[in-house]
């Protein structure tokens, strides 16, 4: 039985039309409108409000059968979005639930609260914070931070693409452990951001040359926690600089999605066995049982204050694939969202 | 009170003499007579019977604020080992009991339950056993396979120093885990006893040359899991055939321990970067919370058969810096032991 909130009699959605070559660009997406879909047994019919945009998207759009991810040409674009049940099939989700999960360049979709991603957005929390923190970047940052990284208090903690939506919340999980936080970013105002307002101890503006200098500067003793997001040679500078013991959290390498050349090769990579202790590529499809509890930890940051996050929205379903494209240009600070009611 | 198995009334003891310098020698250390301790409130007093010796030890000889075993100069050469409560003041370990410890090289040492790595032997499992399996080698292959490498099956694990004692159970861990399994030794003695008896799918001897060739004939699509316990050209051969995905778990560089000259630069380490997705040094301190369940489950493999174990047993007290000096020529076949008693 369809909910009264059905008001539109089509779907809109973006399917993928080609992979990516270099570039990301509009054309690689079909816009296409269908019926709306019927939920079956146990599922929902989600209508869709909000949808996140991130860098790592790309890469579900290549061919990889590495990552589990990994979508055909002809798919729905894939992605993390909210909105509300306007059809149910399951008692513990009914109609006008707040959710999200997985659902894609769509203004429907049907989904089971089982689905990898799935949550109810619990009463208070905007959608947005939900979209920012509960999401791939708020996890990916806690994994990266409170998994892998482990910072201790007083330890050197620099991190990459600080002013992105995941690296702003790494910064911030690190200066609560009692680090002293580094971000690196591409811009002056995004520097600002980092240090009046999130509490970076200081910032690196990539921009400006000599990235090795800047980081010696700013931690003289070497770094203990290094979270990379953007890969090639501010990775390199970060490696150079790593000290005995030192954790590397691999987050993306932004810089070399959409490089066509040879592949960037780091000087300084003899230095991970030298002295790093640990480095992982974060991985949340390994780490599904612990979301709850992740979710739980940031939620009651959030009510506290202690965890801030900056949204970089733009309205209009049409403006979906605009949204994803100019994350790789640096245009958003903050967590790219695209408002689609 | 004393318990009547006090026979002696002194206690031998190795200290500290120097801290090494190239190859360890003999007179790194210092033979002394003392008196035998009282054990304190809650404390026990253990008399050694046998003392486990492995790589590792030397690290915590020298200067190393990085290491939580350092020792100093003066100090009791610190040691796994395993004996008998002979006093006790603490009821839940009573005088008979047999349990394992960081007793060190002595006779006689004052103990606790509650101190790092301290253990009861259980009843059935001999002695041998439960230093081979429960202390520092068993725990640390347990790591390596089941929490940082997780091979799964038809991978292709790697495992070099695969005779020693962490080497030759991880290559059982991983065999069990239904990969296929190439272990890397230095004779075609330990390399038959890797591949009849500890069932390894093919075994490399490094003293052939060519190890690159080698591991390409048994491993053609790449490695999926490095366990690395010597570091050097070995360890720098496994990273130019790692795959997409890889892990590699840390566990020594024993080629490396005495070397006094430049440090061995690996050419191949940017693959970490390019394909390896968790690189862990493993440290047991940080997973004291698992050790019951590990052991629980290496003691079930015991019990099945599942599990076996060699030991390379050399007889006396006087032989305790020996045994250690020998693991660093590549004497040992399995877990080099002393039996003191």
């Amino acid at each position: 039985m369809r909910g009264t909130s059905v008001l539109k009699n089509i779907n809109r959605q973006f399917l993928i039309a080609a992979r990516p070559d270099g570039l990301l660009k509009e054309s690689d997406f079909d816009y296409v409108e269908t019926s709306i879909p019927e939920p079956g047994d146990g599922q929902v019919l989600v209508q869709v409000q909000m949808v996140a945009v991130e860098p790592a998207l790309r890469g579900t759009m290549v061919e990889d059968t590495n990552n589990p991810a990994n979508l055909q040409i002809g798919d729905v674009m894939g992605a993390l979005a909210a909105g509300e049940v306007v059809e149910s099939n399951n008692p513990d989700v009914p109609i006008g639930t707040r959710v999200q999960g997985l659902f894609g360049f769509a203004d429907y979709v049907v989904s089971h609260p089982k689905a990898f991603l799935f949550s109810v957005i619990p009463d208070g929390v905007p959608m947005e914070a939900a979209l920012y923190i509960f999401d791939t970047s708020g996890l990916t940052a806690y994994l990266g931070m409170a998994h892998v990284g482990k910072p201790q208090p007083g330890e050197n903690v620099l991190v990459s693409g600080a002013a992105g939506a995941v690296g702003s919340i790494a910064v911030q999980l690190a200066k609560q452990a009692g680090a002293n936080v580094v971000g690196i970013a591409g811009s002056a105002e995004k520097c600002d951001w980092l240090v009046n307002d999130l509490g970076a101890d200081g910032a690196i503006n990539y921009k400006l040359g000599d990235i090795d200098a800047q980081i010696t500067a700013l931690m003289p003793g070497g770094i203990d926690v290094y979270f990379d997001n953007v890969g090639g040679e501010i990775l390199n500078a970060a490696l150079g600089q790593i000290r005995l013991g030192s954790r590397l959290a691999m987050c993306g390498r932004i810089s070399e999605y959409e490089n066509t050349g040879p592949a960037y090769e780091p000087s300084n990579s003899a230095n991970i066995i030298k002295f790093c202790r640990h480095m992982e590529r974060l991985m949340l499809f390994d780490h599904q049982d612990k979301f709850p509890a992740w979710r739980e930890a940031m939620t009651t940051m959030i009510d506290d204050g202690s965890l801030q996050y900056r949204v970089d929205m733009l309205d209009g379903f049409e403006n979906l694939p605009r949204g994803l494209i100019r994350l790789y240009t640096g245009e958003n600070i903050g967590k790219q969202l695209i408002s689609i009611t």
